[in-house]
């Protein structure tokens, strides 16, 4: 609500056409419950294009049960959790319905959405190593009904591997480039399409790797220009992003 | 060219309706230009969407000169310098017809693209020290045709500028973020709007700031979703993604 | 003592009105107890108008027990106990009256002081994974008889969250924001009150994160003015402070 | 405003006792003038208890002299002007009456508040070379109207230093400890007193030092326990929370 | 396969003398066995000189046997298998032959070459906690057909043990310096010989070695020119180049 | 041995009075026993003035036992073993006569030295977490035959518990100062003394204390002037730096 | 000259077949000049196949014309200086002959070796502002007699200019791949050739560049095995490694 | 003054044998001149053996002119000044008798010391560049009355410069090893000494030395055992630390 929103509103308030309960609830906004320990955002729906979704991590299992439910018993069909270790899922698994995937530790709590097939998102990785961050990325796509094409191993030291997927890379509206070790995946790929690159550097390496950071560095100086860069490991945040940017209207 | 076009050229060679010339031409798909100092990738604008941009920092005056001349007197209009100081500005202008906007450092040669005005990508800055960047980004984005919207000096130590321009905000399609000190603008401006949001971390600041540091650890660990972010001070970056956000069909 | 004092009651010792021992003791002005492996300072109430504080992390048990029964055999009601492992603590009940908070790891030895309500601080999270900091901050407030608020979970990618409770900062004499990954509450709220804030940056996070090092960096570098910043996890010393500042006459 | 307040608010306009427009108005709350490449906050003296700042660096002098000139024709007597260069100090003293002090590079636009002499804000640092920063606190906490006790040149490599004016601390209602190098004058100073105690850490100092960071961790590592701290080097930051705290009310 | 290559073999196809298929097969040029998870290459043999390798971390047992069978099943007698933990290489060894060694963490599945004793590497080390890296090296060097000589526990602080062995470094053809703390190894034993030195710094130290930062920028910061360096604790790199470099024709 | 006394040797040689078995023995100089994965310096003592001694960490059980046997075989009464965990410790009696200190964590093998008092060796730690790292450099010293005396938890923020033992500190012919958080302790010290100090960074803290960085860089930017660094935990070093101190002539 | 060497001379020293002096000669074995200020090392062409070489930064004008006039007047026809400045260059060649390129800072003193053309090295860079530090390995590798292949501008971003000199990369015995940004193009040549590649971090680029350490610790994690790598702007240090590796005997 | 002597003087107050006046001047101990902007230690020649040392960068010309003056007006005939810029060097020398060495940046203002020969330091450096630090901790060395042996250009990559000079390093009480780059030279020097060495880190270099970093860690983590490490090129603090050591009585 913009200011000449407002202004007009109030004018009917005092017209008596609209009363001040009502205003109040629309100048409101912006509203969530209030668990004490949480503030769920129960609009974000309306206002963002995407529902409340839950980072697992740091949270105990009785605090996500305790979302989780509230969450459902609102205005969601599903919830999508991120870092759920399986003994959380497990605990929580007897409380909710919920679909669980290992390798990305994606939960995904009430009904599954079906795949709506919209669009296509490519998510390559440059190694076996890189694919649960992938994974994390493809699931959260998936959930928000894109369909996604997962293209693995595919890192530069064997450039070929990328080369013969070309075709692959250029039917895409959004590449996701998962990469550690040095992260040059996301240079390359984003040298080879004319549509946005997500670059998503990896704690998968040793040494000077420094747990992601040689990856991270690497990413966000890419000589190749159309490419942005997510947090290490955070596939969530890059499979959110190619969501909104796949769903855009031309 | 995939491995089936390739395919059905071959068999084209091995009928004798392509000549193995035509046939090596189209092969080849990526040709450029070899200037011994330079390699001036002449069909960007076809497998990437977007012409040779060339960045001026670490180029000597006559090194800029020759691969701009070599542009212009091939296939584009206009090509877009970055970085490019005010010394360069002035040998290059004596050379070739030449845009040139101190504060972002940008140059232009060649014919001026005209706005074309379409959809609308919102900058927003944390405040006034930022304006370099974000105007590198702002005439990045028009330069390839885009619709700018400036909203500059709305940092979250006065959360309300930034509340007030909620609506401007929610008519982007694309925001970039641009705030140095704690760069905390992405992260707030992420949680107000549906649309993918670029953060670009600005040098602005001083001690612990560490040269944009800060300010990029903090876009990298937005608790808002929706954000990615570019290299410190790489205003050009993100007016190139947004471009190809902004121009994606729906 | 200044030096002024000093020469009187030299004078004083020199006319034979204070005895030497009377004048040593006075001299002597901060005095401790020796138990070999720890100095405990037994007047720093007097001093500093808040008695000693044992930080648990790195003590044995055994050193564990002896300091807090010594405090507490000499002039202390209550001892307070920060970084106490639940092992340490289970040891430290069968000597000694304890009370003992899991999430916070705060343990209190002899009589809980009572709150006296005291001014009013409130203490803000960004998520729901900052409250064990953020309890550790409340419990050390309250142990020296301060009102403590908690907000919890009002992080700046839901900033209607904080805007609804703009009241209660407002009623606020010090603020705590407490928050991890990008640290931008410490910014938002320093924005909103004209009381002293003092931030806390938590290890909540990961990638480039970097153990709190990004909410650390961003809340230094604050663009609101009046935000002071204690270490990573640092809940206790927040509180520590808070209480100092609420304590304040006017 | 609460949610409260105005739901009172709509009534009254639905009761014809407040016009649309007297409630747009109070709706507002925060307003700000638009210069374009600045938001001014006019309102913030009333929000935050202390008027609007100029952060000096990083604008043009063209800029300074348009918000200042702004600033002091709406509704401030004065304006506090941060890290002002001389050459950029000696642009503006042409349009603005300018008080301008070359070591802490702190200027004052307009009338220079009469000290009030309120309360004592003690400032102290480990060094000769640490006093610009100190000076720009004290300026600033003067600048607000306090009074402040400055004490120079006491670092602890000679300890006597400062313990030979404990009286001097003892007196006071915060303390700013100013140091560079390896910053231990917060800790010394933090042990000796019962008030607060903001540092600042310094970049004074060479090599491992690494342009402050020594005394920003060691502050931040402070073993005593009513110290918090700002960003290296920031001066204004700790003269605007000593006066915060000197202000409040018992 | 360069452009003139491609041009023979074009004009060939057009005279009927190579069919269309077979010229698609040697365009391919680098083929690779897709499992889905993973992208065998399958021709480095032919490209590079040395047969795939398999990095051991980070897969999964099923993973490392899946691909160690397809590799097995192909066209290559070994593969060598570096960071195999112990688990993983007793559940591989259920399924193929494999020759393990627990200080290295080095496997090899399928038939061990054996010594060909060609040139000669000298691997040294700095202690005796360095030996797993440089096993790592001396397996991967010995794999590769290489010769072998051991020269352990020569640090820098008891330099005779190097200068008596100053007649083994001479007769090397490649020098692997294998050293933690602070590396100096790398330096002095490249100051000795006129051969290439490979440096690997190790983990080896504590403190501000920081995880092998003190040995890797020692090394790179080398003052003996004949040195250049591979990650922390890389020891198969190290052997893999000092093979490459061994195997040179004059 | 010079090249003065190399040149008389050989000319003795030539005179037939030194034979040139008798030659060679000298020229050798640094002899040392090889283990193969160690090279044992049988001669340090008369070298360097102070036996061998083993680094545990990174050593198997198997290597320690090995190692000490020789050494003890060979020319020495004891040898001292640091970081040596309590399981090898174990092991190591097994076959060794051996004395164990759990909270240094070091091991002495074969007949302890008894102390013959020398000069005076005064150790102070900030805190009583900081006491296994003094306890390694008091055991070192000791071993040596020096006297040590001990001052644990004079830590800075109760300055006056570091000011109640400056007559212990005056008697110091050599201070080891020992502290974590922010070390400061090094400064204080520093300015007290007219002996070296030795300043031993700890990793006790948390956050920002980087495990050990913050002490480190605030001992090595000390303010006093007398103050000298070893790494991090690296108790045994100072010790073994202040035992060459103490036993200097006049 | 190793023990047994030593013992052999001896004898013959004994025998009266060689005479003292002449022993003296051959153990001194590693002589050089002292000018006070720098201890010149007249015998490294014997030791290490490749004479002096004078790092001309941090030097005086005065330091480097003695050093250079006093080696080339003892037994060398030139003398390569890296990092010469243009004044000192301009210094320099008032009293030796002196070849100086601006572009690298290389200056050669004497006579310029003339192009032997053994082998080929060829040097790649990722871009054009990379091509200083590229020079200073070609003209480094040129002083010692080797052939070499400028490969400039062939960045991944662009992946087929690399692609299509393939056949260039092919017929290296070494390749040195230059890059600054996020040196991607060390991993990618790294996969494309089967000899050493020494990779060559740049400081181009910019924000999270860090100087340099961007591609510094991308190179060092490259995916690619046969790749080592040198300091950051090491083009000296890149070709002469590649001059050994060049020279090597089959 | 400890606590007996407190008493015993306190008593003799008592007992009218001393006045309070002649007890103030002993207790009050440590007492300095306040010149405002700096507090001078007048008596530090007393409690630490060795006069006020002046660190002259960040004090303006005004300043440091003041403190001299003052200083040698009171009890020093001497004083020493370092990183005194050649400008504030000809300052001073209006109003002072001045030394000045522009090599070091070492300033002597008053009467120079004789050198008084006692006992002897070698100072050594890897290069020629680390001149500069060398000869602050000589002329330090040499302020304080210690004889000093210069030994420069002795860097490990030619080792047997070190090792020639081996005789002079056997003959040192002190050794001050003084090297940037790899600082490797104090690992080499501490293994072939039985005296206390004083490690001096330099910022000579680039790259990945990053100003001093590559030689601070590893000295830190020099695998010699005998050596202690000051700040990256603090020339004063090495000779100011081996002159106290060099003075000890036996």
């Amino acid at each position: 609500m913009n200011k000449d929103e407002l202004r007009n509103m109030l004018e009917a308030v005092a017209r008596g056409e609209v009363s001040p309960d009502e205003a109040l609830t629309k100048i409101k906004l912006q509203p969530y419950e209030d668990l004490g320990f949480a503030k769920i955002d129960t609009q974000r729906g309306i206002r963002q294009g995407a529902g409340e979704v839950i980072y697992g991590e740091g949270k105990t299992a009785e605090q996500l049960i305790k979302i989780t439910e509230h969450i459902l018993s609102e205005n969601e069909k599903s919830v999508l959790i991120t870092r759920l270790s399986e003994e959380k899922a497990e605990a929580l698994s007897k409380s909710v319905k919920l679909f669980y995937d290992k390798v990305s530790k994606i939960g995904i709590a009430g009904e599954r959405t079906e795949k709506k097939d919209e669009g296509n998102i490519v998510i390559a990785t440059g190694g076996t190593s890189d694919i649960p961050v992938a994974e994390e990325a493809a699931l959260t796509a998936e959930y928000y009904g894109n369909r996604v094409t997962r293209l693995y191993d595919v890192g530069v030291s064997g450039i070929h591997r990328l080369m013969d997927n070309a075709g692959i890379l250029a039917d895409a509206r959004v590449v996701i480039a998962v990469a550690g070790m040095e992260g040059a995946l996301a240079s390359v790929v984003g040298g080879m399409v004319d549509c946005p690159v997500i670059a998503v550097p990896t704690s998968v390496g040793y040494g000077a790797n420094f747990k992601g950071l040689s990856a991270l560095l690497s990413m966000l100086n890419s000589c190749a220009s159309g490419v942005s860069v997510v947090n290490i490991d955070n596939g969530f945040g890059a499979g959110f992003i190619a969501n909104r940017i796949n769903k855009m209207k031309g």
